[in-house]
């Protein structure tokens, strides 16, 4: 049976995140019944990492076994068929070998933050990036930043629920820029991350970069290891899930 | 009765364009209900360009009047207020004389078109770029573009329902480029526009692109003078409004 690795976009507004739940739509639910519909056969979809309610990609990666042998081009296009019109799409098949698993074989993972930094409201962008209105020190934040990559105990930006058995994890990358005078980018690597990381360093660093932190406020927060001494988790239609490595 | 020039922002999307329709909202509509809505009175909105069905707007710019004495952040705070939920907000307030006309006195117009150039359905940016499959021969099209800059007759771009006196006009700009892998962009500038001449532009910009014209195709089509022999009309949703010259 040809197992299949797929490169999915979707817009998270709106949706339950990944995972299957019983209050809402789910991008697994919507795939699944996609596939289904392409297929006749009830799959399950594995995916690299489960995103939040909200939260968008550009690169999730997941892995399907199906029986019905097509060439992976026509899987592709039949499950997009299907797919519409939800704002989820599948923009790359490979067939793979049977050792392939979208969660297990990950090497790495990438995020993004968008944050639109302007003091008047955001339209366009509203549910794809976080408004701060006061001014960002780029400077600081990514000085701040470079600090907390390498390996930690990120108990302080880890959420209570968070089922991970060691706080200990390494970033290899946190980087602040200004892409241009309104928005400001983050970029998270590492070989994995603990619930709610990205969005939760995300948070600290905007406070320190409107200054209610400084960077040793900051320090001291991950110092703590202790969620409450950590800064306040940045809402999830700011994050996108932007590439596997595998 | 002090005068407010607004800087505005939007999303075109499920919204009939900027002018009042009776069959669907709009932005105008949207807007002037926020206005009354602030300050209790009847007030006629007049913007820089009427923007159609599904166009975006990242500075569409207008006027209006307000009797209500209040200091100009206050005013744009307070409307932007009365928008929510809808994906528009004024970023940017200047009172100005009574002599400024967002449409009489302005002395350029700006325009941006976003093409997502990649086999693969689009999710993200379903209803914010226009999805070509084809590959697109960037430098082909900048060539092309470069030849339509100047004063031309541009009878066979304009819409056929256009109002304008004369299909004479000067453009100032007409560029392609490639931002990254995935999306093109073309960026026009102009003192004026014709009714879809951005968009019937990029059509036939987007058919020397895939090659089905040469670049001398689209030189006799500009030739002939006749909207039949111009290319298609790219859809609304690619399209937004930029930034007004006064």
């Amino acid at each position: 049976m040809p197992r299949y690795k797929l490169t999915i976009e979707y817009d998270g507004t709106g949706i339950m995140g990944w995972q299957r739940q019983k209050h809402g739509p789910s991008i697994q639910q919507y795939m699944e019944e996609a596939i289904t519909a392409f297929c006749g056969e009830q799959v399950t979809i594995y995916c690299a990492g489960r995103t939040d309610s909200g939260v968008h990609a550009c690169g999730q990666v997941a892995h399907i076994d199906i029986a019905r042998d097509s060439k992976p081009y026509t899987v592709m296009q039949a499950i997009n068929y299907h797919l519409l019109p939800q704002r989820i799409a599948i923009t790359k098949i490979d067939e793979v070998d049977e050792a392939f698993h979208a969660r297990f074989s990950a090497t790495g993972r990438h995020y993004m933050y968008r944050i639109i930094n302007r003091p008047a409201r955001v339209a366009l962008e509203q549910s794809r990036a976080y408004h701060v209105p006061q001014p960002l020190d780029i400077a600081r934040m990514q000085e701040a930043a470079a600090l907390l990559v390498g390996t930690h105990d990120f108990s302080s930006f880890r959420d209570s629920m968070c089922q991970a058995k060691s706080p200990v994890k390494t970033l290899w990358q946190l980087d602040v820029e200004r892409i241009h005078d309104e928005e400001v980018r983050l970029y998270a690597s590492a070989p994995s991350f603990l619930h709610h990381q990205v969005r939760n360093l995300t948070g600290s660093l905007i406070y320190v970069g409107t200054g209610k932190w400084s960077i040793d406020d900051l320090i001291a927060a991950k110092e703590a290891c202790s969620r409450p001494a950590g800064g306040p988790t940045a809402p999830a239609h700011g994050l996108y899930f932007m590439k596997v490595d595998y």
